[in-house]
C-alpha cells in the first residue's frame, strides 16, 4: 500500500529514525551532491570492500603463493555466507564463480542433462538469460519458449528447465518462487541478480539459482557472481564446464575429470581472489544490518517513491510500471515516459541525479537501502520535476545509453 | 647450451650488468631472504598492479555506474596491449575474459563448429586443457585423442581440433607452433599460460590461443584471463556461451543474440573491471622491459640454475627433466627427485625458498625474470643442496599439496 506524499521535513525525519542510516557513512561517497538511483545497476564501493581488496593484495605480497591455502575453499567459505546472509540456503549450497551469465550456463546444461523437455523463459527475462538460455537449447536440440508473462512459463506442459528473475530487471516486480515452483515439472533457475541484497531470498524449496553481486551487494563492477544448487540435487548435477577447479581430487592432477562430491563441481576455472574477498566484504554488511531490515527499508523508500511520483510526476506524463504493493516489489520502481531517454541523460548531466534508462521509454529509480536516504528520494525526484517542468531535457544533450 | 656453475660473485656480477635488474624493485617483496621459485605458478604483485586496482576502486567510487563508458571497452583495450607487448598478435585479436579453463571451453566448441573430426590433446597437457576437451568431445559426440608426445597430436589424421601448450607445465619444454601447425587440417588452440610474459610468441601464423595473466605477467592470483582468434578467423567462430558482453549493439537488449562483429564476440557476462584494471598494469611492465630482454634473461637464469643442478645436485640423485637447449625451454627447469615432495616441503619450511612440486616427483624451479636474481638462483639452489646433503627433508614435515 502507498502512503501519501511526504513533505522534505518528514522525510528527514524518516532518516532520523532510520536504523540502518549509519550504513551510508560506511560507504565511500565521493560527490555529496550525487543523488545516485542506480545501486541497482551497480552499487556503491563501501570503505570495507575497498579494504578488502587491499588486503587481498597485502596477502598475495606476504604470502605468495603459500596463500593458496587459504584461498582454495574461499569460494564455497564466501558462498557460505552469502547462503546464511541473505538467500535462506544451507553450507555448501553457494558457490562464488564465474559471471552470472556462464552460471546460468552451467546450471542450464546440467538442468538439461537430468530432464527432458523444453526450455522457457519470459519474453521480457533480461538479455543475457534469454540469450544463454536459446543458445543452450539450439545446442541440446531442446524447444525454446517464450512467453509473455512469466508465471506463464510454469505452465508450459513439456519444461525441462524453467528460467525466471525473481525481479524483474524493468519494472521491479517480484515472483512468488515458493508458489510457482511446484507448478512444473522441469527444474527451475532462479535468477536472484535484482533480489539479492535487497529482499530476502528463501532458497530452502527451490532447486537453482544464480545472481550477481554488484548490485545490492556493492562488491564492484564486474565481481564475481554466484550459482546455487539445492544439496540434494548436487550429485546428480554436472557442469558442462569441466574445469580443474571442479575436480576431485585437484592437485593429483589425475588423467580423467572426476567432479568434486560438493558444489565445487561447478567451479571452472582459477576462481579470482581479489574479487571474491571483495564480496564476503561486501556480503558482511547485508549480513551485520539485517536482510529484514534492509527489505523494509527498502520498501519504505520504494512507497515514498511512488507516492511523489504520483503527486508530482503522473502530471507530467510519467506512468507507473511498477507494482504498487511493496510485497510485490524489489527495491527498484520504474517509470514509463515517452521521453525517458533524454530525461535520464539530462538528469545526470545537468541535476546530478543518476537513474538509469532501459529501452524502450523506462526510467528506473533504483532504491539501495544502504546508501540511500529518504530525503535522497525527495531530492532527487524534486530535482526530476523541476527538469522536466522547465523542458530542460527537451534540449540537446546526449542520447547514448549505458550499462547495467 | 649450458654453461658451466658460476661462483656467487659471478652471478652477483652478472646482476650487477642486467639491464632489467632495476624491475625487482618495482616489486612489492616483503621478505628479502625468501627465494621465490614460484612466479610461474602465481607471480609477485607489482606495485603498479596494487596501485592499478587501488585506482580502480576509486574510479569506481567517483564515476559510480558512469565508469562504464571508460570500462565497456576495456577487455579488448588490454587484449590489444597484451597482443603488442608479447604475442605478436594484432589489434582486435585478443580479449582479456574469463579464466583460462572457459576461454579454453569456448574455443574448442567453436573450433568444432567449424571443423568435422577428432579433439586431440597430449597426455600430459595440464589437467584443465584434457579435462575440458575431453567434456567437449563427449559433448559434440567427438573422438577424443592423447597421444604421448605433443609433436604427435598433428599427425592424427582426422583432427578437427588440437590442444598443445606451448611451454610444457612441468618440462617448461617449448615447442615449435610455426613448424607444427601447418601439418594438422585440424584448428590448434595453443596453451601460452606457462609462455605469456615469459618468452616471445608469435601469433601471426597461429590461429586460436588462450592463457593466464597470474604466472609470468604477474597480475595476481585468479586473474582474469585471455584469449586470441587469428582476425581473419573472428567472424566464421561463434561461442557457445551467448551472454549479453558477446552481443552487437548491446544495449538495445534486443530479443535475439547476434554475436558481435569482432572479437568481443567471445566475451560473456560482465567483465571483471579490478581485475582487468590489474592485468593492464601487469601488462605495462613487460611492454616497457620488453619481451625479448625479459626472455634473454629467462635463458641466462635457466641457463645458470641448470650448470649448478649439474654440479650440485645431479651426485644427490636429482635428474634434470628440462631441454638443455634454452631456445627449447621456457622459463622453468624441472628437477626429478624421488623425494621431490618431501624436498618441496622441507625447502619451504625451513630453508626460506619456494619452488614447486607436481606429481609424481617432479621439483620445479621457476625463475621470473623481472624478479628473480642471479644471486637468487645460486642461493636458492645452494639452500636446496645443504638441505638436501644434511637430509632435512627426511625427517618430519608435511606432504600437502598446494596449487599451481
Amino acid at each position: 500500500m502507498t502512503s501519501a506524499a511526504l513533505s522534505r521535513s518528514e522525510a528527514a525525519e524518516l532518516d532520523a529514525r532510520d536504523e540502518l542510516a549509519g550504513y551510508r557513512d560506511r560507504f565511500d561517497i565521493r560527490d555529496p551532491d550525487r543523488i545516485y538511483f542506480d545501486g541497482n545497476s551497480l552499487g556503491m564501493p563501501s570503505v570495507a570492500v575497498r579494504d578488502a581488496v587491499t588486503a587481498g593484495t597485502d596477502a598475495w605480497a606476504r604470502q605468495l603463493v603459500g596463500g593458496w591455502e587459504d584461498w582454495i575453499d574461499l569460494p564455497r567459505r564466501v558462498g557460505d555466507r552469502l547462503a546464511r546472509a541473505c538467500l535462506g540456503a544451507q553450507p555448501g549450497e553457494v558457490l562464488i564463480a564465474d559471471s552470472t551469465t556462464v552460471n546460468l550456463y552451467k546450471l542450464a546444461h546440467a538442468a538439461l542433462n537430468v530432464r527432458a523437455g523444453a526450455v522457457v523463459t519470459d519474453a521480457g527475462n533480461f538479455p543475457t538469460d534469454r540469450y544463454i538460455l536459446a543458445g543452450v537449447a539450439e545446442a541440446r536440440g531442446r524447444r525454446y519458449v517464450e512467453v509473455d508473462d512469466p508465471s506463464d512459463a510454469v505452465t508450459v506442459p513439456d519444461a525441462a528447465l524453467v528460467c525466471l528473475s525473481l525481479v524483474d530487471y524493468r519494472s521491479g516486480a517480484r515472483l512468488d518462487a515458493a508458489a510457482l515452483t511446484p507448478r512444473t515439472a522441469g527444474l527451475v533457475i532462479w535468477d536472484l541478480s535484482h533480489a539479492v541484497g535487497a529482499i530476502p531470498v528463501d532458497l530452502a524449496p527451490l532447486d537453482l539459482a544464480i545472481g550477481c553481486t554488484y548490485k545490492y551487494l556493492n562488491a564492484g563492477p564486474g565481481a564475481p557472481a554466484f550459482l546455487y544448487v539445492r544439496g540434494a540435487l548436487v550429485s546428480s548435477l554436472h557442469s558442462p564446464i569441466r574445469g580443474w577447479f571442479g575436480q576431485r581430487d585437484q592437485f593429483a592432477m589425475g588423467p580423467a575429470y572426476q567432479p568434486a562430491s560438493g558444489i565445487e563441481r561447478f567451479a571452472a576455472g582459477t576462481p579470482p581472489i581479489l574479487g571474491i574477498a571483495a564480496v564476503d566484504a561486501a556480503v558482511r554488511i547485508v549480513e551485520e544490518a539485517g536482510i529484514r531490515r534492509i527489505a523494509a527499508k527498502g520498501a519504505a523508500l520504494t512507497d515514498h517513491a511512488i507516492a511523489l511520483a504520483d503527486a508530482w510526476l503522473d502530471p507530467l506524463g510519467f506512468v507507473l510500471a511498477s507494482p504498487r504493493a511493496a510485497a510485490e516489489r524489489g527495491s527498484h520502481i520504474s517509470l514509463r515516459h515517452p521521453d525517458a531517454l533524454r530525461i535520464d541523460r539530462a538528469l545526470i548531466e545537468r541535476a546530478n541525479v543518476v537513474p538509469d534508462f532501459r529501452q524502450p521509454d523506462v526510467l528506473r529509480i533504483g532504491l539501495s537501502p544502504l546508501t540511500t536516504r529518504f530525503v535522497d528520494v525527495w531530492d532527487g525526484l524534486d530535482r526530476l520535476r523541476r527538469l522536466v517542468e522547465r523542458g530542460d531535457h527537451a534540449v540537446g544533450g546526449s542520447t547514448d545509453v549505458r550499462v547495467t
